[in-house]
């Protein structure tokens, strides 16, 4: 296994030309330009490469295990949490009233990047507690917020989303965990919940979860459905926390990867717990947390298949098979054969394309929060609610894809343990089933979003590339983009109020056309400024027109699929399946 | 998970009108039916539900395990391999003259099938048996087939490939493992072998190894490349096979799948053999047993892809989530979700699509052995050296995208190991890549097939199937066929006499538009034979649509991206990877 190198000539490139960074926060009143950034993505990069990445191999090897009922993650987990923490990377982009930085999301983004890149395993444990902190921050109570958000932004503690049930996963109406009210103003929680990320760990310090429950009076269904925090130690007489509350590790999930996370079956057992936001209105809390996830879900697969191309093409130049294309010179290292680079270069060209959309979604939503004017604010925010399930859809399904082409540059050595290629594999898996599948992603994109404004925030957007494309017109790939684009309209139209059925039919494939435009319209920007001959503006140009050549064509077939409609779906009866 | 069933009413529906199997074994002078063949089918379906399926979970958790050398098989594969021999699993397409049964290699092939659904780390010991047969029956003298084949073919003794080195792979002109020749006629082999399946087990009898040398005269390179029968047992005074020969197996390989299979790093230590074959010829031998492998790894492919569609289907239909399209009933079972149909249709597609093409090209193997026209035999076979790599390569990668798929149906509960889909896509993924990975494939189907007989093999088979489609205009797969067969004539005329850098570049994109047009004129075959109004007829119908609508115009974009040419592939100096 080669070492984990942090991309930080093209977070570079990106933050001073492609993303207009110092401009983008200008606008927005804060005193952060590209070289702080950059500075801080550096020391980020180095703590992820030299800290955790050589921690994911022996992670996956040893995993987390339950012994007498406590959870034990692997040697050297522990350790590096706490250094983590203590360098402040728990806290990036907290918010400063409870000890964060207030730095960026791009840089947040970024460093999800990184540490899903070098251990996604470990990244779980701080991107979930950011998510827990996030619904607390949003929805819990002054004293919920003041007891238990300074200790979980810093790090000292962690948070745990408690969400899906063995009957309950994609559909939440069907969960069936109680929460009883007490004299006390706090909630008794009894229920058993199934696939809880970072839901217990040895790293000392309190776990945070977050839990769907149902009072006794709930109405049925998701209207029926309120969130508890419920802590793994309650405070004490002395408000030290050190009573254990009534809730445990049921059993560790047996995975097909991220070994080293510990994902628990729990029970909740009268846990005590206190409502987050109002009664029966859990769901809307938890899509706060949801949605920050998704974003953060969507990196993972962009992480991981920055990873695996690190590895992939550094054994492509120097392992050595096979003649040179004129007959002239045996053995050749790999990377000579035209079918090798096509693997790497469909990799890189998702990796650096989603990198800048990536980190443009991110400047939309510090736009969100921190723009002066409200119009702007919501601009942004629709724009990022827009975007939120292609990120973690087409990310997630590049990601795995990625990874697995990745393998394949290794032969035979890509499906033995030892090189950590197939681990990529099995550990990108999981980004597209999590956080609501991708097919849940899909549909949010077409049955939610695109309805957003009656159709004119993704017309919007669509203008907002086309803009940029006309500007950028003599690089290649932005012409090619322009006609991927006009499919996307196309289709855009035809599924504007399509029913149920017929947006479910497209949805997968409306959404990577709609990615697919997205990055070829990051390719244009980062062509364009790429104007030099140094290695890096070159190497720009080459994969910004290999995107259009041999990635975009792709958008061809998937608006065709779309428009042939959803009659050949729907048509056999379920028992014919 | 849900139980295996043989699908043998697709069996039946594609013997008796898709492809034609009374008047071809007519045509061959041969005594089997298409009740014959079903009978045989049934039998090995009951086999593979009953025996073998049961294994498949069990053996990938206990795995194959070393102890003191020795290899120890999961609990219950030696009595089933036994089972498998007696009742004569092994020898069911073999030569009579050995002991074989002889019947067509279409039944080999679907036997072969139901073997990768059930079990694809068991399926792996006769299939290499087979190939290893395959290469002694046509190279070694007539002793080593007197001795060794009878037992072979039987399924007492079973056989290994030992090609693969850790510096050469899909380059064999790099392999260093030496022969000596001994006073008797033998040779003193010596040399480390890696990635050998079924290179040791205790199934009890001899393991027949056959081994690429290089002779002390050899020239460098493939030239000098020479093939040896190694066998774990040599003969003893009394001529029983007794005394261990100077071979052991270093290490079991760590591999992300197929863990009962007992990959085996292998040290040949002054190893006895014999030559198969002229020396330094050792290449044309071993093709011999690889093209016989590499349909078979195809078949593994298709497999999986069938077992992992069965156990979604009837998850589909088990598991409640969500809400009606119309919106009135909750929670319903998610076959009855649009993406979730789609998902299933994408593999039940590519399954029956492939089950026909592998049942034309296996018949066509029988026409190239048994036809009494030497013509008809030369054609044949050059069919089925067209279409080697396309069903070695499309249906792997198809089948891995397939068992991804399945996994998608179910969630999380896809992510756990509990259900058995993981195992799925972790087994599925070696056949991607042994038996020379699918990169290799289709530069062997671009450099090596286009150019047979000048061009006239591909354009014979792309003429026939413009002949079948032009009588068939009537269901719509038919001309959305059609379509993307001119897009396939159109690259194929590009890249005649295209440079090693062009063919390259192309290559794996045009092997998967080959395997679309090649299957969608398998679809118009069997919407055409599907004219009756039962419900196996209907579905067939609608299946075919599906295809046509969604599936085939993944050849527009294929296209596209092959005639954008290799430029933006080869463009980056290799350091700017």
């Amino acid at each position: 296994m080669f070492n984990y190198v942090c991309p930080i000539d093209d977070y570079r490139f990106l933050l001073a030309d492609t993303l207009r960074f110092d401009r983008e926060m200008e606008d927005l009143g804060r005193e952060v330009d590209a070289d702080l950034a950059v500075a801080v993505l550096e020391e980020a990069g180095r703590m992820c490469a030299e800290r955790l990445h050589p921690l994911n191999r022996h992670g996956d090897e040893e995993g987390s295990r339950l012994i007498d009922g406590e959870v034990v993650t692997p040697s050297g987990f522990a350790d590096a949490w706490r250094a983590f923490a203590e360098a402040g990377w728990a806290s990036l982009s907290a918010d400063p009233a409870y000890g964060g930085q207030g730095l960026p999301f791009i840089l947040q983004l970024w460093l999800d990047e990184m540490l899903s890149a070098a251990n996604l395993s470990f990244g779980l444990f701080p991107g979930l507690t950011r998510g827990a902190c996030e619904a607390i921050m949003a929805h819990a109570s002054d004293d919920l917020k003041a007891t238990y958000l300074p200790r979980m932004v810093s790090g000292e503690w962690t948070g745990a989303m408690a969400l899906t049930e063995s009957g309950a996963g994609t559909d939440l109406a069907l969960l069936k965990t109680k929460a009883v009210p007490a004299a006390d103003g706090s909630y008794a929680v009894t229920g058993q919940k199934i696939f809880i990320s970072s839901g217990d760990h040895d790293f000392g310090g309190n776990i945070v979860h977050l839990v769907l429950a149902r009072l006794p009076d709930a109405p049925p269904g998701v209207k029926g459905i309120s969130l508890f925090l419920v802590p793994k130690y309650l405070p004490g007489a002395q408000g030290n926390f050190t009573v254990r509350n009534g809730m445990s590790v049921g059993a560790l999930e047996k995975k097909m990867g991220i070994h080293a996370q510990p994902t628990c079956v729990m029970n909740y057992d009268s846990a005590t717990g206190w409502l987050v936001g109002k009664a029966h209105r859990g769901l809307a809390a938890m899509f706060t947390m949801m949605n920050a996830e998704r974003l953060m879900v969507g990196i993972q697969g962009l992480g991981i298949a920055g990873a695996a191309y690190q590895q992939a093409a550094a054994y492509a130049k120097d392992r050595l098979q096979g003649r040179s294309a004129d007959g002239g010179r045996a053995p050749v290292p790999i990377i000579e054969h035209a079918d090798v680079r096509r693997m790497l270069l469909n990799i890189r060209a998702f990796v650096e394309g989603g990198r800048a959309l990536a980190g443009w979604t991110a400047l939309q939503l510090d736009r969100a929060h921190h723009h002066p004017d409200a119009a702007e604010r919501a601009k942004a925010d629709a724009l990022v609610a827009l975007l939120t399930p292609v990120v973690k859809a087409a990310f997630t399904d590049l990601g795995f894809e990625s990874a697995v082409q990745a393998q394949q540059v290794f032969g035979g050595h890509g499906y033995i343990r030892e090189w950590g290629m197939e681990q990529y594999v099995r550990d990108a898996r999981i980004a597209q089933i999590y956080e609501g599948t991708n097919g849940v992603q899909a549909m949010d994109l077409v049955g939610r979003k695109l309805p957003l404004g009656g159709g004119s925030v993704v017309n919007g957007f669509f203008d907002l590339i086309q803009a940029d494309l006309a500007d950028h017109g003599a690089v290649p790939v932005a012409a090619r983009t322009a006609e991927a684009l006009d499919r996307l309209r196309q289709v855009t139209a035809r599924l504007q109020g399509a029913s149920v059925d017929a947006a479910g039919a497209a949805a997968v494939d409306y959404l990577r056309l709609f990615a697919l435009v997205s990055m070829g319209w990051m390719w244009t920007r980062m062509a364009v400024a790429a104007g030099g001959e140094d290695d890096l503006h070159r190497a720009k140009r080459v994969v910004a027109d290999y995107y259009a050549d041999r990635v975009l064509p792709q958008s061809e077939g998937l608006a065709t699929a779309i428009l042939a409609g959803e009659q050949a779906m729907m048509a056999l009866p379920a028992e014919a399946f």
